[in-house]
Parts: C-alpha cells; structure tokens; sequence
C-alpha cells in the first residue's frame, strides 16, 4: 500500500491545527451556559460512553453548568466493553456529577430478533438510536438540556448515526477536530486512560475507528483541515503530499455525509418556508 | 371563553391559503424524484399510520417514484387505534405499494416498565422515536430513502417528537398548512374515510389534535399564514380579529419549537465550522 502521505506539509500550512487551549476552554464553557441559560435551562444530560469525546463534552458542561446539573448516563449493550463503564465511572468521580444507568438490551434484542440478517452496521445505529431515546427520555423527565458528543471529524466523515449519536440540542466539540480534542481533553483534566485508548465505537469487541477507516485521526484531521478549514481544493491538497487515493476517497465521504448535517428537504411552494426563508433560531418572535 | 377570531379577516388576506392544486402537486412530485434520485437512490420508505399526512406523502411517493418503489410501514403499539391500521390498508390497497408490518410493542414495553412514572407525552415521544429507528432500519437494508410526514402547521406548532416522527430525508409536505394537506389529499385521491376523521396523533384512544390544542386548525392555518407567510405582526394580527390570547400563545409555541426546526448548534471556534460557514447541501465537492 502507497503511503496516505508522501511528505509531510509544511508546517505553517497546518500552525492552526493545532489550538490555544487557554483560549478556547473558556470560549466553549461560556458557549455552553450561555445556550442552556437563555432558553431558560439550568440542568443538562448526556451518555457517557466511557471515550474521550463525550468525556470532554462533559468536563466543558460540568465547567459551565455546575456538576450537580449534569447527569451523564451510562447505556451499555451487554457486548459493550467492561473498560467502557470503568471509564465512563472515572469521569463521574472526578467530576462529581450524578448518573444512571440504562440497560439498552432488552430495547434493541426484540427488533435484532425479527430481523433476520440484520448486519452489524444496522444493529450498531438501531442501538446508538435507542441510546438516543433513553437520553431524550432523561432530558424531559428532568428538565435537562441534551448535550452533544460529536467532534467535527467524525461529523465531516459521517462516522455517526444520525438520529442517534448525532441528535443533540448544544454540541460543545462539534468544532474541534479529534486531535483538538485530545489536545483539549489533556488541558481540561480528562483521565490519562481515557486519552490514551484507541479511540472506537464500542459496537464490536476491539473493533478502532482507525481500523474501520484504513487511515488515522492525526492523517485525515491534516487533509480535512486544509480541505475544509483552509478551502483548498482537492489538487491543492495533493501537491502538499497527500495521496490522490487518500484525498479522493475522503472528499466523497464529506459529500455523501452531508444528509446528516443538514435539516430533512422540504420543497418550497410559499411565500415562507421552513428551513429556506422561515430558519431563524429561538429568538424569534421575543 | 372569547372567541379566538372575534370577526373573521378580510377574505381577500388569505387567499393565498388556498393553493391551486394542479399546479402544487406536480411541483410536489417532481421535487421528491429529483432529490431522491440526484442522490443515487430509487427507492423510499415511510412509515404509514392511517393519518392524512401519512397518507398524501405516501401518494405523492407513488407518483414520484413508482408504486413498486415505495416500502410502508406499519408499526403498530398494542393501544393503537384498529382504524389505523385499516386505513393504512386503504393507502396500501389502492396505490399497490409493497408494506410491512413491526409491532413497537416489545421494543417499548420494556422502557416504559424500567422508568416509573412515565408521563403520556413522554411515553408518546419513546413510541414515536421506537418507529424512527424501524423506518431507518429498513432505510438502510432496502436502500431506500426516508420520506417525511411532517405538515407546516406541526413543524411550526412543535406538534411532533424531534428525532422520532420529524426525522426524514425528504419531506414532501412540509410547506403545507393541515388545511392545505387536506385540500390536497382530496385533489390526489386519498380516500375519504383519511380525510374527513378528525385528526389524531393515536397515542391515547380518542385523543384528538384539535382537543389538545383548545383551537381547530382552520383557525390556528389563518393565523400562522398570516404570522409566518405574511409576516404580520402579532399586534396587526390582532387588529385583523384574532383574540389577543391565542396570538401570544400561539407565537410562543413557535418560538419554543425553534429548536424541533434547526441542527445542534456548535460553538464556533475555527476558520469554517459546520452549520455556520459549511452548509453546503449535498453537492459539495461535485
């Protein structure tokens, strides 16, 4: 196999790649209690996996709402990973935060029973999707806001189940790209176990996400970050090094992932349409 | 009580309400073939509950795609209306559209049990996201996109379960007011029996909309088309005969829905960021 990269890019194309933690933390905290407060919020709730992503996300909503606002619930499959729940405990003691745990299992095995030949990748979001219902159930019963848990490469790549892990109300690292998130985790305090662990979706044992890709976090968030960040094109991105393969293949999975960043299509036919001229945020009308 | 329209608006306001079906159902059609197929697909999926709303997306599907190209569902709970179930039979019967049957019983059954309790509403929101995961489920094995059954009057009243019945690709009718859906209906050739019962979301036997919300929707479309369409404001609204009451709640159950209508929000904190400079649809990078 050719390598991803044939030679590394300067190193001024890539110089903000990597972030100020000391600025960005407080931006993001600030981000967070301001969204939660001015919908007249003051709790929020979100799954806990036991990774590094929802880990951050909930260091950031402890740091802005407070810890006895959150409530971080555990939602584990009975293949999902010991270290997962031990992992996901770390975070809960360091945090002071309360949590429950949900058993999905008896949710998902009835509909895996009908389904004959239902393959991993559908049985991976029907469960991501009953986690989804179990932390929406939590959020009305408690009158807390759903935090998200998505970083901006795996939201680019589609490396997640829309309606699912996808669905939130505020995703704090929606922005951060999953080296940033790393490099953000370490600053905040994260447990060093939970930095340290090949990052994966807990949906087959020892399955990565690096395995399912064929490429790694620290390769794809460069070409990512100059496609999407600094707007080059595909050929521009080529004559810094990155393999053409590399480089095609990642640009079609940005495309063909955009469904789950956007709002479903509806077609205009009034003067005023939901999600073309009528899309304006919660301040509407005040 | 006061009458929510004290003296009923010029007739001349609002005959833009009033939609010209010929020319809005060929537009409606043509829309749906070009989104689903610009993206590669030929098929679609919805889920079929008996209703009006159901019922006209599924026939302009039919239209739209072929009747062998539509996939409905039905996905009963044990307390839902048999009328249901029948009237989804009617849709399936005359449009020859190939259907499917998953009882939610056993997928909810033991979510409600776990969780003590548990509100109607909420219980609803759990049924509503259990059928989201079994219309995506078949999504995905059939290769099929997920068609809407959304109206406007809903999508702005936030009469529906975010990340449950609101969840789809492409929604057919999501510019229409319920008054248009029922004009409309009547124009394709939905049966009757869907168009005249009296709207219900069968979460609770003989719950019906109009009963939840205190107004009918005859009066609540006047007043949204002429808030939202013709952006009046509440107080020119007013003057034109609607009760100051039903205005101000009105305009507040839009305002409180915003976040049913919009993607999570992110913090911004880098050069392009994902729902504020990258919104690109899906023909980015083509």
């Amino acid at each position: 196999m050719l390598p991803l990269i044939s030679q590394q890019p300067r190193p001024d194309l890539l110089q903000n790649l990597h972030i100020n933690t000391e600025i960005s933390i407080p931006v993001l905290v600030d981000f967070v209690r301001n969204e939660i407060s001015k919908v007249g919020f003051k709790k929020v709730v979100l799954g806990l996996s036991g990774g590094i992503d929802s880990a951050l996300s909930c260091y950031i909503a402890a740091q802005a709402m407070g810890a006895e606002n959150v409530l971080a619930l555990k939602l584990p499959y009975r293949a999902s990973s010991s270290d997962s729940l031990l992992h996901a405990d770390l975070i809960i003691e360091d945090l002071g935060i309360r949590s429950e745990t949900i058993e999905i299992t008896e949710m998902v095995e009835p509909f895996f029973t009908k389904s004959a030949d239902i393959s991993p990748l559908r049985k991976g979001n029907v469960m991501s999707r009953a986690r989804m219902i179990c932390i929406y159930d939590r959020s009305a019963a408690d009158g807390a806001l759903v935090i998200g848990t998505s970083n901006k490469t795996e939201l680019l790549l589609g490396y997640g189940t829309i309606f699912g892990d996808l669905a939130s109300a505020v995703n704090p690292i929606g922005d951060l790209y999953k080296t940033q998130v790393r490099q953000m985790s370490r600053a905040i305090g994260v447990p060093a176990p939970i930095i340290d662990k090949p990052p994966s979706a807990d949906l087959v044992p020892d399955q990565t996400d690096e395995d399912d890709f064929g490429f790694s976090y620290a390769e794809v968030d460069q070409l990512l970050y100059l496609l999407i960040d600094e707007r080059y094109t595909p050929q521009e991105v080529m004559n810094t090094g990155f393999a053409p393969d590399f480089v095609n293949r990642v640009a079609r999975m940005v495309q063909r992932a955009h469904y789950k960043r956007t709002m479903p299509v509806i077609p205009k036919i009034s003067g005023r349409s939901i999600n073309h001229d009528f899309r304006y945020l919660r301040d509407w009308g005040s």
